[in-house]
């Protein structure tokens, strides 16, 4: 492809760990040339000096402010605080923009004050933004505009959990998902909370009860199953940079044995790039680095339970890596394009 | 106290991390002295090369065979291997047996057969031995001559569920015990899946639907809630070498909200020297080389679920330090001596 | 370009982590398809059921023995056993044949007694193998039909001393190299040493004198100096997965000053697309599944000491990706081709 | 011992990781009460809040003013940042200061300029502070009024290198010391470069030529020596929150073997409670929460040089464990009361 064929692409919040993620994936995507990297507070700093990982394909790109973005740019990747994004993107001029923050994910915007403590300032625009989660709305995200892309818990938890919920194997109410995130999922700002000294040989949970990934995930289920579906969401932290994994119990509504379970996820996710459902157990550092999500299931004939277990990187299927899959679908290429299936392992 | 009023220790398994765990406190312990370990892979092999962390304290002493114990201990510690143990107890003399593996902690037999695999070769045995969790059974405990101390999962979840279920304030089915270990609890022994590359930068769940600590959980919370227990137990292994968490979900039976459910375990636990009740969250690391276990509730209003948390060190209130607690009440000193309660914190 | 115009590949020694990570990369890579691999203690075994993470790219692969490797291959990359490549290398029939492990790397046959303890079963071969390392040997490897890989140590540090020795900037004896690798330079096999338990949370020195990457480093050394190379390699593990940093001490034959050594690096290495020359620190994980290697240099003025110190992935850079960046010198593509140059950070 | 016997400790700056460590070892001591714990940004708060792992044995105690030290304690430890406790020491009355920090440890004001960067206020006091290292200045340190516990950097090289150049076995010029550390060393505080995303999996130099623990050093070493001895001192970030490992390398000084530098070393050390000579390697990890130090020795006979290593805990040994040492001996009761020899292992 000439360069002449490039899609060019921009960056908002290019200094966070999503936005350096997508600065990564783009330098190895055939098509993505970034034009534009923001970052408030990095302006007129080298991507090289704060990203050494990335000098050698960014030699010479310094970060700028958003309001400096050029017009007409192919996509723009939104990678800003949650609350920042819903100022600027109204003001934002681009054949396809891209959120990965939550300010328009939720489709109800009375949820905002629940969840997030604030009034949404734009309602308006929140019908306009397509859920960015391939394997769930496809079509829709073909040529679409805008797209918000789910937070990292919610790709793993409503994966799992979608196909069984629509073939109707699991009731939809009463749901525990157990999640447990790297720590890469914080952000690269500095608090004490995670600190490695602090964070290191230890495990615990965090958010209880109130995390804002619930709202996500219950609409989605509620989408998918056609009837509401609830839950509660308990987010823990595990020593480890990236990886969600997870553990989804819920109750069954017949009598599927974990054969089923695994059937239908199979055929639901046939032929699907990034999707793999193991026999075995999904283990988050299989897909470090890359697009894979792998999950299994399971019924425990004793106790009833049904379990539904994924995993995948935080940073890449769980935000930047879906965020380029959604690119390519919108910008109508081949959907992988870009993205890595295997995991840098070990 | 002069050396003629010491209590005189044997360990053993002593080449395992429960044995060396042992060691290492007895060293700190005001009046046991180990006068025999035996490692029947390890023997004749110095104490000190094995562990160099033990090398000043132990300067002279080889591991033995078992069979070479002295007669006439006051303290005989048992951490072999699941399966040995039941040929080597019926065998030793010593005022205070306590074993530290899963041979004679399950009251039922025929438990046995389904978990493990195998059927008990003395399961007349079985009803000498008092289960060696002091929270809950240190009436038994006091001179007991046989003690049976529980798994690592098994301690951190009965001690948060069963002051809720004594009181009343959970269901006792129905249960999800969704529990977090550091890979120590896999033992000294090197395989493939606990290799530092394999286990590293991941997590994932094992044993799904079949972790033989489940009959033990439900032993304990169906004697201490005085009707029938069922749960789910699904383990993890996270990066980390040392510490438990478990995450206990509960259907509530009313509708006593967090700060009644903090209550009651706070005043179950009142004056028990290594219980925290924690307003705040539960991590493994505040307890890291301690006997101490901290623990929380919450009550989630929106969707009825009881969480129930607690963390602990799986080698020492989950195993080497729970056994010392016990001894110390077998031979009626001071329950706590030899035991911190501050973990190594950071 | 179409799959006719693909290069066929064989791995021999596919279980292995170098095998693993040659997969991993060549299923990147724009014209290389994998025909074989073989792995003897795994024969029969799926690629994805050992590998969850190369499941996708490889969805019915197995392993084979190694003397079913069809012949007529492109490229045959050998990921052997130190002493079992040297008893299969002499039956291969390939256009190019890279080996990653240490049995054709040294030039004189009688070093292999002192360091390997073993009489060299076909020294006449020796000759045969040029050495792959593009940056200092890249005319002999165009087109080479034999390339001996070096080590993940001895292309750390020979990078970082090199162009050093050659501007003749720093005395070639009395040097010191204090390497640090990840666990993962031990290999997949299960030791005791490399237990997640008994690595995790500590740093240690070991093969202390006798590591058998020092006389590589000193071949190479010498060849680029022109005269006598001599040095003390001290290698230490970190409790981390991926990564090596060399610090190399040596004298300086004259007065530069550290502005004057980072220029001979950045002029010696001037157009590499895989090295990056720092005024500021390297550090393993910008280069975390990257063929990058990022490397600096300090005169201490005070001490008179130079400093030279470089950081790679012990798997891409320090194996596998060099090996495919040899490969694509020795069948005359891009030499760049399927290797990234930004590190997966963090 | 009554509690009349106890002695009153006072800690200024205890939220700091040595200052917490000093809080968990009192707790362990059999005669050391903690009667005061100042730490200006936390005053107000209780010390079980900020840290949950040490609520049990102070639950009731808050963090208070500095300003506000009773007077009349037998102990003092400050435990303040650099440049601080020099503002604070002189305003103290206790029995015993024991300074952790590096405002006391030189004996040369004339080296603060040039390390520090700015002149010493009361130079006139530093003659009046004993340089807490027992196994080397021990009978200075009994019964003194003011010690300066040495960095732990320090702490770790002098150990191994001051038996060997007493003995004159080594050059007291032409040091290489590269050191390694945990990331505990730098301190509680929140910062970009020890976040745990920042620094897991990852391995680095920092401070390359100018740590201010290399005058230390060379002070120490320069008095055990007779003759002035220099040396360059690198210090390494390795992922893990505690340890000190050295690996110091010399120019022999005649034709001694290794047996000879490890008989020169254990003979200088016998006795020691804390000081643990090893044939074999030390490891930080096995000496993770005591305060011994393990060291060991090499002469490479094909170099020329020797190698002297040496592993403690930063926190222990290295600072808060060290100090206890010194005050032990500075009010007059056995020198290792209160202080673990094993390591927390694994």
């Amino acid at each position: 492809m000439s360069s002449t064929d490039g899609h060019r692409v921009g960056i908002l919040g290019a200094s966070g760990y999503a936005g350096a993620e997508l600065m990564r994936l783009c330098a190895q995507h055939p098509s993505f040339e970034i034009a534009f990297a923001s970052a408030e507070s990095q302006a007129g700093v080298a991507v090289g000096s704060l990203y050494p990982s990335l000098a050698a394909d960014y030699p010479t790109m310094e970060f700028g402010h958003w309001e400096e973005v050029p017009e007409g740019l192919d996509i723009v990747f939104v990678a800003l605080s949650h609350g920042v994004s819903q100022e600027v993107i109204p003001h934002l001029v681009a054949k396809h923009i891209i959120d990965l923050g939550a300010d328009f994910r939720l489709d109800d915007p009375a949820l905002y004050p629940t969840w997030y403590g604030w009034e949404h300032p734009a309602p308006e625009l929140l019908a306009d933004f397509v859920l960015g989660v391939p394997e769930l709305f496809r079509d829709e995200l073909r040529g679409a505009a805008a797209i918000a892309v789910p937070g990292c818990y919610v790709t793993t938890a409503t994966l799992a959990l979608a196909p069984l919920l629509v073939a109707g194997l699991i009731e939809p109410t009463g749901i525990v998902v157990n999640g447990v995130s790297g720590v890469s999922g914080a952000g690269r700002g500095a608090t004490a909370g995670t600190s490695f000294s602090a964070v290191n040989e230890t495990f615990a949970p965090y958010g209880l009860l109130t995390h804002r990934h619930t709202p996500e995930m219950e609409m989605i289920l509620t989408r998918v199953a056609g009837e509401k579906a609830e839950l509660l969401f308990t987010p823990h932290l595990a020593p480890m940079t990236r990886g969600i994994l997870a553990t989804c119990y819920a109750r069954p509504s017949g009598d599927h044995d974990t054969e089923a379970l695994l059937e239908t996820m199979s055929s639901r996710y046939a032929g699907e790039p990034f999707v793999s459902v193991l026999t075995g157990i999904p283990t988050t550092k299989a897909t470090l680095g890359s697009n894979a999500i792998h999950m299994t299931a399971r019924r425990d004939q004793r106790t009833g339970w049904v379990i539904a277990i994924a995993a995948l990187d935080n940073l890449v299927k769980g935000a930047s890596g879906q965020a380029i899959q959604c690119a390519n679908l919108a910008i109508g290429i081949d959907e992988a394009s870009g993205l890595a299936r295997a995991g840098v392992y070990p």
